[in-house]
């Protein structure tokens, strides 16, 4: 069987052609059972697994005018990855469930793949894809399922935060959500749809913010150092500080106080920018910080809100809520 | 927090009322952390878990004229819990990703995550939601992963089948390929688009069969019973028995000879009806077939062709390849 050209429709392909393009750019598999039977099999190091699934839609959740190929395969891992980071687990293997229109180019495939894997290679060596499904849609969804495993620890969850702790945190606040302003703003023909990035026209700040959205690299390997550092509660900040604070305040039936002189030169985008997958942790005062966190706050009774900044409860929008926030019509 | 009214869309609601009303239906969870973490913890009996995902795509794989929602919850979950049990594990959790347009109204959200909870419950009781994602789409679109437990056995792989071995079933072969035909010819309008089923049109039989298509019951806790009876290699039917049975052959590098007597009345449809979720299985000669199995053929070394049916090449269309097959103009 010859290669195909890489402009080839996968609608032109076999679904067994198209997963072995997939296969050959995903490396060799670690675990007893990897791609290619009914299920995969994964080791865990107990007798628990991690599990979480995130979805990116073309549309709400990327646009192929802002964002490569590459650029998706990697946040599409890099998302689920940062769940599992933040439960203090070590991810061991993703599913990968790609539905895409039978027109989609097959290097756009092997693109995506290759960004997979090397968001696992850089983000959480060891992890590799494992299993997946190819489908047939008219919309664009890659649907992740990553699994980790706990090494013997106890999970941190969200709901251990104790007043006296402090509120800490590992990982950029704000760039991303800064990155994403800087595409609406500057990358959008006067209809509002995206266009072309132009590098060139930006300052160097801008293009790290914009990799922060569209590539981010949380420092996910904390994850596990905060769990040994005795973390009370954790989780990845995806839709903005104060929001995510706020789950985790109700989780734990406390109030996370917030001090925004922590929180860098722009504090307003830190407490409201989502997508950074920084590690949002809470540790005992009586303990070290675990190594990349900085104090941002600290953990109170529960009172009249959720979360206080500076003393007040917050006066802006405190993040993204897909369902409240997204209208399809200006897709 | 007053309840919303059945028909509000989605796209009123934030996700956490979503998520609420999803989780009101699941019932309780199975594992040291269910949804609401940032990821679930499951309990396996060993240090493996047995992982697969699965994707239903308005569309391709399903149109709402035909199925209503607590079906389509209701299969995403079998056919995932199928790709367990053709494992020889036991379905211990779902993780649900749920793309759907803001439009959909909170009733069917409902109603499918009731499907959902009544699969596992007949299917592989013990098995329950523990995590998922909610996201907008343009385009429907239920990705379910399934987790399994092998409970100390060996997983059974497609290729473990031997010359000598005897080709085994367990479940209907051909039904729900009858259902999606009776589907096409009575439940659409001239253009082709599907219309709403009348069930008084329909004898018995096509009622069942149209049931093994929209809400399939495959006996999957024969699974296990096969691992345990020494089944040299497993997986279920799902895209047509030969052309499932050709992927076994190539797996194992084998042939796979089939003998068409014993497949019932409509040997044809039992030889290419995709969507049963039948166990396909090949067991050494020497041991008694598992319970619920029967004998469809013998295993051959490998020859000029992977699948032979009476001896001859089979001469048909083999199966169902959703990217060959699939005409998103005609959806």
């Amino acid at each position: 069987m010859s290669d195909p050209h890489p402009d080839t429709p996968v609608g032109e392909l076999s679904e067994g052609e198209i997963l072995r393009r997939i296969l050959d750019r995903l490396g060799p598999s670690g675990s007893p059972v990897g791609p290619g039977d009914d299920a995969a099999v994964i080791t865990t190091a107990d007798r628990r697994v991690v599990a979480t699934v995130d979805t990116l839609v073309h549309g709400p959740d990327f646009r192929l005018a802002w964002s490569s190929p590459f650029d998706l395969g990697w946040k599409a891992a890099a998302v689920n990855l940062a769940d599992v980071a933040a439960m203090g687990a070590r991810p061991v293997a993703l599913l990968v469930a790609l539905a895409m229109p039978d027109s989609t180019r097959i290097s756009f495939v092997e693109s995506l793949a290759d960004g997979l894997r090397a968001a696992c290679d850089e983000l959480a060596p060891g992890c590799a894809v494992e299993g997946g499904d190819l489908t047939v849609s008219d919309t664009l969804t890659v649907a992740v399922t990553a699994l980790g495993s706990l090494d013997g620890r106890a999970p941190v969850l969200r709901s251990g935060a104790r007043p006296g702790d402090v509120v800490a945190v590992a990982g950029a606040l704000g760039a991303a959500g800064r990155g994403l302003t800087t595409l609406f703003q500057r990358f959008t023909d006067a209809s509002g749809a995206p266009t072309p990035v132009d590098l060139a026209q930006l300052a160097v700040d801008e293009r790290s913010e914009l990799e922060a959205q569209l590539r981010p690299s949380p420092p996910l390997s904390l994850g596990i150092a905060a769990a040994e550092a005795g973390a009370t509660a954790m989780m990845d900040v995806s839709d903005g500080l104060v929001l995510d604070a706020t789950r985790m305040a109700a989780a734990s039936g406390v109030c996370l106080a917030l001090d925004s002189r922590t929180l860098g030169d722009d504090p307003r985008s830190a407490l409201t920018g989502g997508e950074d997958h920084a590690l949002l942790a809470t540790f005992p005062s009586t303990v070290a910080l675990a190594p990349g966190f900085r104090p941002i706050g600290e953990v109170r009774a529960a009172g009249d809100h959720a979360v206080l900044v500076d003393g007040a409860p917050f006066d802006g929008r405190s993040g993204w809520d897909p369902y409240r926030d997204w209208d399809s019509g200006s897709g």
